[in-house]
């Protein structure tokens, strides 16, 4: 794999999910691969589990990682073209991204859409020109319009946990559970899902007080959509008027305006903010009742409930689903590692 | 060890000092240890001493180190339960301790008082709630009330030098010092002072321009108190009316209000500012004579003079104490490696 | 080699190129002369390049890398003596220079000028007394009058490509670059020019609408000096009036302020703006054509252009240089990876 910035870049869903699921098994199996070999992660926003997930990853498949914080240690860059650099701007992306290109073999690049035009933050162009100057593989850690590794980390969990026992989240607060990732579980489907009755899988929109980028719901809407296209999900997208996303992210899902009636018998739902791409960047009035809670997990069939963190309590989601039976949330945000891990080693094998 | 955040959360200080002594002597010799063992170290707040002393630390025992400026490079955590998040805070504790603890098998936490609510910051609200959601091992990098790993570099730091010659400060001006760990001096007494003549330890208040935290000085009078009562030390606490720590933290300790009377014959002088505990985070008026300089040092059985850094020269400290025979505090904080060792291999050994 | 700040530190620079381009060809053939040695990399300001590449350099060598940002990750450090710390200054840097040589084997400091005061600036007060106090060997990542990595990178590549065909840019847009340095190209002349024709190189002031630093020029100018008198190179130097370097950097260096008259059948034009040096640290005024264009390219000897970056485009280098097959300035941030292994390789064989 040369660059994994979409569902598009992934020739097999299915053995990308299964690729993860041996690591999560045996996550030093190949610690030889990436000897000598350097990721560098570019962050133009701030992250947690992006950084710490794919570094952990890195280092397990026995690679050196350098973190350059761009907003915080750098310096600002200047996309734009035939433009005199008299301004704020120090340095341009052809030379930064080269030049980085010039000390790493893998880069992973964060760069979150400003949602001001449109145009420009779909037109992926700081992604893009960073992926064409650096001139080495690039992992996205998210960029304007999508959040491929968090969709990866996303469908490991399903595979991993459709009819599976839901992890207890009371194990949490204890001090003595195993953090030996090969005791941990593993779907005896080995994360195929075909033959076997499809979970119903539901994103649903939930309120926030700030607009956020859709970069997470586009990214989880085409896995899905192609999940389901392999025969391995059904899947449904619910969301106020106006909260519409993009139609090329979610060709072939269900569209619901009703919340309630979208989560009937869901075995998970897949709660996140977003802001308007109609009108763009928004965040429009929405109508009461679209934050899930125990009463709507009523409606389900005992829902698995994902979502992609941070969160905001009580005001995305209910306190009582997220200390609850039914969250995922954390184990979600564990598999960020073995997501990260399978498309490192992918991009590793073809180096 | 499960957890290092105060002196009880140590079985037996001998052998714990006797354990960093060793590896000072040997700094490389258990470097198979932490391998594929992954170090989170998360600071709320700034750090020089610690994040490299304990980075080197778990570098020397074979493990890999994160290091996550929550300050910086993440966002507000909200602590409180019950509270709808639609405020300034972006992600609770409860999924952010969590989601660390699936990356990294041991954590490190730097989390400071904010010196306005006494029963908030002596509650340790912050740090237990890290401590209790994320699921591994953790280790204090100083919290709001304690900085273990710094007491244990100081009670390291009088076994290893008492009744030896003063370290040569000169020497730190010069290039050819050596830095191969495995010849610096080593105590004959093997960590333990039992069945010599007990050195005279005093903890001394000095000025400062800030109300500074509480957390340094109760550290060191627990640990010299635990030394106390095994025999190690004889401990006394100077400080003028009104800056008295909590007792819980000075139990057995002699306590004075005159420092010329206290520092009288003593051994070790351990400098060190910190606000009011009883008007709580406020720096009251103090009297003049309390910074420790050469002609206070007279009074003293030509002590060594200690303190944890950073130092605001002539204002905490006299330069000439710091550029002169009787400074300890950059061996002091050369310690701080072996400090961190010690406590990183008693964690790892029963991971 | 226990200190690198200057060409002065370097006893043979065609030695010292030689290394580098064998470290190019076989960059991990001395990854066990780091074992268990730690590289403390300590920035005063911010750094892209040099901290990226002397980080790898180190992994390349098999050390450990600790990288401190101080200006934000710590705090502000007093250099002078006699000073009652009771302002801003949180530690001396006596303190803290001391303390992170506790850590470190070897350290890296890079600390700007502030252009205000010439004389404290070119004392070089603060990497001095850094280099003075931390007991260990020290790489200078920039300091307020000179960039000495930056330079041997500088000469490395102009060893590297004299009389080599231009490596071209275009594969700079492409992913399938060979990104195994041992692949590099390497030039025959094996570090020494020697014999050959010497390459005449142009140190050419450039616009900008800040006031920069003296240190890259400098520090330029300061090592083609020494391989003029080497019989490496023909050295020239370019700028308008106001603008002259102090003196003891440009010995033997012929100095010109005609920009035209200087480039004429150069075959290396290294463009760069610097603050006035006589009436400090101001951008003073300068005449229209100092910008290097394709249409001055013509005056030279179809020459190699070379510029340290961060590079302000169409304002101190026409996009159509560094976009074209001339430029060298990606191919010469590479080569500040060999700079600093080869370095960091003779500061390590004298640990």
């Amino acid at each position: 794999m040369k660059l994994f910035s979409s569902v598009n870049d992934v020739q097999d869903i299915k053995k990308l999910v299964a690729s993860a699921l041996e690591l999560k098994a045996s996550p030093y199996a190949h610690s030889d691969l990436g000897k000598n070999k350097t990721l560098g992660l570019v962050f133009m926003n701030p992250s947690l589990r992006t950084r710490l997930s794919t570094q952990k990853a890195a280092l397990n498949l026995g690679m050196n990682v350098m973190v350059m914080n761009m907003d915080k240690e750098g310096w600002a860059l200047e996309t734009q073209d035939g433009v005199i650099m008299n301004g704020t701007t120090v340095e341009h992306i052809r030379e930064a991204a080269a030049v980085m290109g010039e000390y790493c073999d893998i880069l992973g690049l964060r760069s979150f859409p400003k949602l001001q035009n449109r145009e420009e933050d779909y037109n992926e162009e700081f992604f893009n020109k960073f992926v064409k100057f650096c001139g080495v593989p690039v992992v996205s850690l998210e960029s304007a319009t999508r959040h491929p590794l968090q969709s990866l980390a996303d469908l490991i969990t399903i595979v991993e946990t459709w009819k599976q026992p839901i992890p207890n989240p009371s194990q949490r607060e204890g001090s003595n559970i195993s953090h030996n990732p090969a005791e941990w579980q593993v779907s005896p489907t080995g994360g195929d899902l075909e033959g076997a009755v499809l979970p119903k899988v539901v994103l649903a929109w939930a309120p926030h007080i700030k607009p956020l980028p859709q970069a997470v719901p586009n990214s989880f809407a085409e896995w899905m959509c192609k999940a389901q296209a392999e025969g391995m999900v059904d899947f449904t997208i619910a969301q106020p008027a106006g909260f519409e996303l993009e139609e090329s992210f979610t060709s072939g899902a269900k569209i619901s305006y009703n919340l309630d009636e979208a989560i009937a018998n869901a075995d998970y739902v897949y709660v996140k903010n977003w802001s308007s791409y109609k009108d763009y960047g928004k965040l429009l009035d929405f109508p009461e009742g679209w934050m899930m809670n125990n009463e709507k997990l009523k409606l389900t069939s005992n829902a698995k409930v994902m979502h992609c963190l941070p969160v905001r309590r009580d005001l995305e989601l209910a306190s009582e689903i997220l200390d609850g039976p039914n969250s995922l949330v954390i184990h979600e945000a564990g598999n960020r590692l073995w997501s990260a891990q399978a498309v490192l080693k992918a991009m590793l094998e073809e180096l």
